[in-house]
C-alpha cells in the first residue's frame, strides 16, 4: 500500500488544478461593469497577452536551442540522459502557462473587483482575493503536479526497471533527468522577472516623461500609448514576475530536498525513498490546505479588516500544514538515527526534520514581518526619510540608501539563525527541508501577493471611469492593505530564494563529488570574489536597462502624437499596441546580458576552474544577492510610503507638509530611483542566485571530480560515532537493496 | 655578517625620517605670503590641531583600556604575553604621530604653495608635492622603524634568548606581540578615517546649508562659524585619513607576510627567518626608492605636465624597487623548493617570490588606471551620468548608482586574479607578499595623494585672499591632477586593504590552527553571511551619522549668529574653535557605533563560534566590503566629476548646458549623495575589513582548535610529493634549530 503513497503527488496537484478552475470560472461569470471599464479592462488584456506572445515567441527559440544543448550535454554523462531535455521542455512550458494563469484572471479580476466594489467592500475583497488564489492554486498546483509525475517517470525509468540503488547512481540520474525541470521553470522566470521588472518601469518612466511632463495630461490618460503599456507592467512585473518567480523557487526546493533527500540511507516502507518523497508529500499537503486557508478570507462588514481576514487565512493554512507535516513525517520516516552519507554530516532523527520545517516557517514569518517594518508608513524607517526630505534630493537620497543598508542586518541575522538552526536538526537535509517548509504554502502566499496589484489595478479603472467616490474608496482599503502585502511577499520571496539557493549549493556538493568548499584555497577564494561581484553588475545592467528602455518608450509615444492626428482631441486611437511591442522587446532585449550572466557565468567557471571553485562562485553570488536584494527591495520600498505619506500630509519639525511642496518633490525623487531598486534590480536577485545553483547542479555531473551517487565514494569520516552510524547505515542499505530486488 | 642584516631596516626607518626632516624644514622656511593669507591659514592649522587634541583624549582612554585588557589577555595564553600591551600602545602612539606629521605640513605646505604659485607653476608643484613628500616619507619612515625595532626586540626576547625554533611556537610568540603594533595603528586609523570622514562631510554639509543657504553668505566666507571646520575637514579627511589607513596598510601587510613567513622551514644564512625578514627589507627599500622617486617630480616650465612629472617618479620608484627586490629576494632566500607547512599548500621558489611582488605591483597599477577611467571627466562612466542629469534628479542618481556598482566587475577581476596568480607563484606567502610589493612605494603613493589636498587648499587660500587670476589658474592646473591622483590613490588604497586582509586572513588560519574554512558547513556559511552584512551596516551608519553630525553643526552656527552680534559686519569674529570641536564631538561620537561593530564582531563570533565560523565572518566582510568600497568610491567620485564637468559646460543631445541649469542642479543632488559614499563610508571599507582581520589575528591563540605553532601538528597531507617535502623540511628545520643553539 504505501508503494501507492508516491502516486499521491500528482494526485493532490490535480485536485488543486480543478479547484482553480472552479474558482476561475466563478470570477469570470462576476460582472465586469459597464462599457468604459469593459474597455478599459479589454485593452489592459489584450496588451498582457501581446507581451506573453512576443516573449514567448522569443523564448521558443531558446528553449529549443537550450534544450538541444542540454539533451546532447546528458548523453556525455553517466549520470544524466537525453531525457533532460524533456523534462527542461515540460518545466519551461509549465512556467510559461503558470504565467499566463495568472496573467488571464488577473487582468479578468481587475475590472470585476472594481464592479464588486459598488456593492461592497466583502464582495470587492472576495472578487479580488479569488483572483488572486487563483494564481496562487494555479501555480502550487503546476508544480505539485509536474514534480509529481515526472518523479514518478523518472523512478519508475532509472531505478526501478533497472533495479538500481535508491541511494545510488541510478537515483541520481532520475534526480538530476528531473532538475532539467527545475532549469526549465526558472530559466522562464528569469525572462518573466528580470524582462517583467523591465517592461514595467519602463513603460511607467516612458508614460510619465512625455505624457504628463509634455502633453500636460493626467496619469493613466486613455489619450497616452503608453498608458496601457504602463497597467499591462503592473501585471507583468507583479502578477506574473512574482508568480514565476516562486513557481520556481518551489519547484527548485523541493528537487534540491529530493537530491539531498537520495543520500540518507532510509529503512522505511516506501523502497528506501521516503527522504526523497517526503518534500514532494509536503508541497501537496500545504497546497491542500493553503485552498482549505483561502476559504476563511472573508469579512462580514464594511469596518472588518481586511489584514486581519488575509492574516487569519494565512495562519490556519500554515498550522494546519505544519500540524499535518508532522504526522507525515512521523508515519514516512524510519525510527532511528538518519544522515547524509558525506563529510561534515552529523546524524539526526524524524523529529529534527520537524524541526526543520518549523524553523523554516518561522524565518518565513519574520523576514515578511521585519520587511514590512522597514517599509510601512508610520515606523521609524520611513519616517526618517520623510524627515529629510525636507532638506531636499540629495538627503532623501542619502535617507534611503541608509535604511536599505541598515535593513540587511535583521534578515540576515534570521538566515543564519535558521540555517545554523536547521542544520542543526537535521544536517543539510534540514536545511532543504526548511525551505520546503517555508514554501509548503506558496499558494496562499501567492494568492496573498496577487491580490495586491489586482485591487491597485481596480482602483485605476474605477478612477477612469469615473464611478462614485465609495468605490474608488473600497478599492483604496483593499490597495493599502496590498502594499503591505507586496512588501512582505519581497521579504517572502528573497528568503525562499536563499534557502532554495542553499539547499541547491548543499544539494549541489553532493553531485559534484567534492566534500567541502574551502575559500581558504586561493582559486575558491577568488571564486567567492568574483561571484559576489556579479550581483553588483546584474543590478547595473538591470537598472541601466530601465533608463534605455524606457528612452525607446519615449520616442515611440512622440512620435505617435505627432504622426496620427486627432489623438488629443479623442477622435483617433493610440495605438496601444505598438508601445507595448516597444517594451516587450526593450524589455526581452535588455535582459539578454544579465540572463547570459546568470546562465554562463557557472558554466564557464565550472568547466574552467573545477567543482570547487564553482561552490565559491555560488557562495559568492548567493551571499551577496540576498544582501543586494533585500537593501535594493526595503530602499524601494521606504522610498515609495515615504512619498505616499505626503499625500495624506506629514508633519516635519512641527509644520505640516502635503504633496506639492519642495518636501514631497524630493519624495518624488527617491520613489523613481527606488523603481528599478524595487521592482526590476531588486527582486531580479532571487533569480540570480536561484538559476546559478540550478546551472551548477545540472552540470555537476560533468564537472565531478569522482565518480558520484553511492555512499562510500564520498564519505569523510570525522570520528568514530561516525564511522558506526555509516557501518549501520550501509547494512541497512544493503538490506534496502535486497528488498528491492525482491519486489 | 648575514646577522646584522636584521639591523638595517630600523637604518632605513631612521635614514628616511631624516630626510622627512630636512624636507619638512625646506617646506616651512619658504615664504607664507601676506597676512590675510597667513591669518587665513592659521585658523586652519588650528582648527586641525583642534580636532587632534580632542581626539587624542578620547583615543587616550581607549588606548589605556584597550591596552590593559590587551595585556591581560596576553598572559593567558602560552603563545603571547603582556607584552603586546606595550607593542599596542607603541602603535598606537606611532600612527597619531604620523597623522600629526601630515596635517601640520600640510597645513602649512597650503598657503605657500598658494605664495609660490605668485611666481611659478614649477615652484607652486615643488612646495606642494615637497609637503606631500613629509607625509608620505614619514608614514612609511616611522611603520618601517617601528616594525624593524620592534621584531628585533621581540626576536631577541622570545626566540633568541630562550633558543626558541624559528618556525615554532618562539616565533609565533614574537610576532603575536608585534601584532599588537599593528592593532594599535590600525585602531587609530579606524578613528582617524571613519571620524574624519563624518568631520569633513559634516563641516562641509553644516557650513552650505546654513552659510549657502540661510544667511546667504559665499562658500568659503570667513564670518561662517563653520568655514574653518569645513577646510580643516579637508585635511583631517583627505589627508590624515588616508595617512593613518595606509600606515595601518603597509604595517599590516609586512606583519601578515612575516606571520606567513615563520611558518616556511628556510635553510639560508639568516638564522631561517629570510621569509620574516624579506617583508620588512623590502618596505625599507620601498621607503629608499620611493624618496630618490620623488626627486624627479618636477617641471621646468608653465607648460609642463604635471601629471607626467608625477607618473615619472612614481615608475622610477616602482622600477627601482622591483629591480632591488629581485637582488635581496635572491640574496636573501634559499635555494631550492620553499612551503608553508601547512594543508593545502604548494611548493615553490624565490623566483616564485620575486613574481609575487610583481603582481602586487601590478595588481596595484591596474587598480588605479581603472579606477581613473570609471571617475575622470570626459571618459563614458561620467559623461553617461552627465546625460542622465537632463532628465532630473532621479535619473542622475540612478546612473551613478549605476556606475558605481558596474565599476566593480574590473578591479574583482584584477583582485581575483592577482589572488590566485600571487597563490601559483609562491603559495599564500605569495599573497601576502604581493601585498607588501604593492604597498612597498607607499611613501611614494602617498606623497601623491597628498599633495591634491594641499593643492586644493592653496587654490582656496588664493580665492579667499583675492590674489591675481593667474595664481589660481596655476593651483587649478595643480587641483587637477590632485582629483585625478585621488581617484588613483582611493582605488591603490582599496587594493591594498583588500590583500592586506587577505594576507593577514592566511596568516590568521594558521595562528587559528585551523587547515580550512569550509563554507559547505552550515556554522561556517552562517558567519559568511553574517560578515557580509556588516559593511552594509557600516556604511548605512556611516552615511547616516553624516546626515546627524551636519545637523549638530548647523544648530551651532545658528546660534553663533544669534548671540554674537556684529559677525556679518566683519567686527566680531566667530568662534571658529566651536564649530570645530561640535564636528570633532560629533564625528567621535557617531563613529562609537561603527567602530564597535568593527572591533568587537570577530571577537564575538571567535569565542562564541570556533575560529573556522570567524574565518567565515571574516570572508564575508572583506568580499562584501571591498565591493562596496569599490561601489561607494567610484560612484561618489564619478558624481563628482560629472557635477564639476558642467562649470566648464557639457554638451546634452546637441545643446550646452552650464552652471545654474536644471540639469546642473541635479548633478549638484548626485555630489551631495556621492559626499558621505566616496569620504566617509567608502575609504572606511578599508579600515574595516583590515581591522576585524587584526582583531582575529590577535584573538587566535584564545581561541585556536590545537596548540599551534609547530610544522607536524598542522600539517594535512594531500599527495606523496608533498609527503616528501615536508620530510625534508623537517630534516632542515632540525638543522636550523641545532644551529641556532650553537649561535
Amino acid at each position: 500500500m504505501e508503494q501507492m503513497f508516491i502516486y499521491l503527488v500528482p494526485v493532490l496537484g490535480i485536485v488543486g488544478l480543478i479547484i482553480m478552475a472552479i474558482k476561475s470560472a466563478w470570477v469570470t461569470k462576476q460582472d465586469a461593469g459597464d462599457a468604459t471599464m469593459q474597455e478599459l479592462a479589454g485593452h489592459i488584456a489584450r496588451g498582457a497577452m501581446a507581451f506573453l506572445r512576443a516573449e514567448w515567441k522569443v523564448l521558443f527559440y531558446f528553449v529549443v536551442i537550450a534544450g538541444i544543448v542540454l539533451g546532447w550535454s546528458g548523453t556525455l554523462v553517466e549520470n544524466s540522459s537525453w531525457i533532460i531535455a524533456v523534462s527542461f521542455v515540460i518545466g519551461a512550458v509549465l512556467s510559461a502557462f503558470a504565467g499566463y494563469l495568472g496573467m488571464n484572471i488577473a487582468t479578468k479580476a481587475n475590472v470585476r473587483t472594481t464592479e464588486a466594489a459598488r456593492t461592497s467592500l466583502a464582495k470587492a475583497l472576495k472578487v479580488s482575493f479569488t483572483g488572486g488564489s487563483v494564481m496562487g492554486i494555479g501555480v502550487a498546483g503546476l508544480a505539485v503536479l509536474g514534480m509529481g509525475s515526472l518523479f514518478i517517470l523518472f523512478y519508475n525509468m532509472f531505478v526501478v526497471s533497472t533495479g538500481g540503488d535508491v541511494n545510488g547512481d541510478a537515483m541520481a540520474t532520475a534526480l538530476e533527468v528531473l532538475a532539467g525541470f527545475s532549469l526549465g521553470a526558472e530559466s522562464i522566470a528569469l525572462f518573466a522577472r528580470v524582462g517583467g521588472g523591465i517592461y514595467t518601469k519602463a513603460a511607467d518612466v516612458g508614460a510619465d516623461l512625455v505624457g504628463k511632463v509634455e502633453a500636460g495630461i493626467p496619469e493613466d490618460d486613455v489619450r497616452n500609448p503608453a498608458t496601457i503599456a504602463d497597467n499591462v507592467g503592473d501585471n507583468v512585473g507583479d502578477v506574473a514576475g512574482m508568480g514565476a518567480d516562486l513557481f520556481g523557487s518551489y519547484v527548485a526546493t523541493i528537487l534540491a530536498s529530493m537530491v539531498l533527500g537520495r543520500e540518507i540511507v532510509s529503512v522505511d516502507n516506501f523502497g528506501g525513498i521516503a527522504p526523497v518523497l517526503l518534500p514532494l508529500v509536503i508541497a501537496g499537503l500545504g497546497l491542500m490546505f493553503s485552498i482549505i486557508g483561502t476559504l476563511f478570507v472573508k469579512i462580514s462588514s464594511e469596518n472588518a479588516s481586511v489584514q486581519s481576514a488575509l492574516n487569519k487565512g494565512n495562519w490556519i493554512s500554515i498550522i494546519l500544514t505544519v500540524a499535518a507535516s508532522y504526522f507525515v513525517i512521523m508515519y514516512m520516516l524510519p525510527e532511528g538515527d538518519l544522515m547524509l552519507s558525506r563529510g561534515g554530516s552529523i546524524a539526526f532523527t524524524k523529529m529534527g526534520v520537524f524541526g526543520a520545517v518549523v524553523i523554516g516557517l518561522i524565518v518565513g514569518a519574520l523576514m515578511s514581518i521585519i520587511t514590512e517594518y522597514y517599509t510601512a508608513m508610520g515606523k521609524r524607517p520611513v519616517n526618517s526619510i520623510i524627515k529629510q526630505s525636507s532638506t531636499g534630493h540629495a538627503t532623501n537620497i542619502i535617507g534611503g540608501l541608509s535604511v536599505g543598508m541598515e535593513s540587511t542586518v535583521l534578515p540576515i541575522l534570521v538566515l543564519a539563525g535558521g540555517i545554523y538552526g536547521s542544520f542543526l536538526a537535521a544536517g543539510l537535509y534540514g536545511v532543504a527541508i526548511a525551505a520546503a517548509g517555508m514554501m509548503a504554502t506558496t499558494a496562499m502566499q501567492l494568492a496573498i501577493d496577487a491580490f495586491g496589484p489586482i485591487a491597485d489595478n481596480a482602483g485605476g479603472i474605477a478612477e477612469m471611469s469615473g464611478l462614485p467616490k465609495e468605490v474608488r474608496e473600497r478599492t483604496d482599503i483593499l490597495d493599502a492593505v496590498g502594499n503591505t502585502t507586496a512588501a512582505a511577499g519581497k521579504g517572502f520571496a528573497i528568503a525562499s530564494a536563499a534557502l532554495t539557493a542553499l539547499a541547491l549549493f548543499a544539494a549541489y556538493v553532493g553531485l559534484a563529488g567534492i566534500n567541502s568548499i574551502d575559500i581558504y584555497k586561493a582559486d575558491v577564494l577568488s571564486g567567492l570574489f568574483v561571484g559576489a561581484m556579479i550581483p553588483f553588475i546584474f543590478s547595473s545592467l538591470a537598472i541601466a536597462a530601465v533608463g534605455r528602455a524606457a528612452m525607446d518608450m519615449v520616442n515611440e509615444v512622440r512620435r505617435q502624437f505627432r504622426e496620427i492626428p486627432g489623438i488629443m482631441e479623442y477622435k483617433a486611437k493610440p495605438e496601444y499596441e505598438k508601445c507595448v511591442e516597444i517594451s516587450t522587446q526593450a524589455s526581452i532585449r535588455e535582459m539578454v546580458a544579465p540572463g547570459a550572466i546568470a546562465l554562463l557565468s557557472p558554466i564557464i567557471v565550472g568547466f574552467a576552474f573545477g567543482p570547487e571553485v564553482l561552490g565559491g562562485l555560488l557562495a559568492g553570488i548567493t551571499v551577496s544577492g540576498v544582501l543586494m536584494g533585500i537593501f535594493q527591495n526595503n530602499a524601494g520600498g521606504a522610498w515609495d510610503n515615504a512619498k505616499k505619506s505626503f499625500e495624506k500630509g506629514v508633519e516635519i519639525d512641527g509644520k505640516m507638509e502635503f504633496k506639492g511642496s519642495e518636501a514631497h518633490k524630493a519624495s518624488v525623487t527617491g520613489d523613481t530611483v527606488g523603481d528599478p531598486f524595487k521592482d526590476t534590480s531588486g527582486p531580479s536577485m532571487n533569480i540570480l542566485i536561484k538559476l546559478t545553483s540550478i546551472v551548477a547542479l545540472i552540470i555537476a555531473p560533468h564537472i565531478s571530480e569522482v565518480p558520484h551517487g553511492t555512499v562510500s565514494d564520498s564519505g569523510f569520516v570525522e570520528d568514530s560515532k561516525e564511522i558506526t552510524l555509516i557501518e549501520e547505515n550501509s547494512e541497512a542499505k544493503l538490506e534496502t537493496i535486497e528488498r528491492l530486488k525482491i519486489q
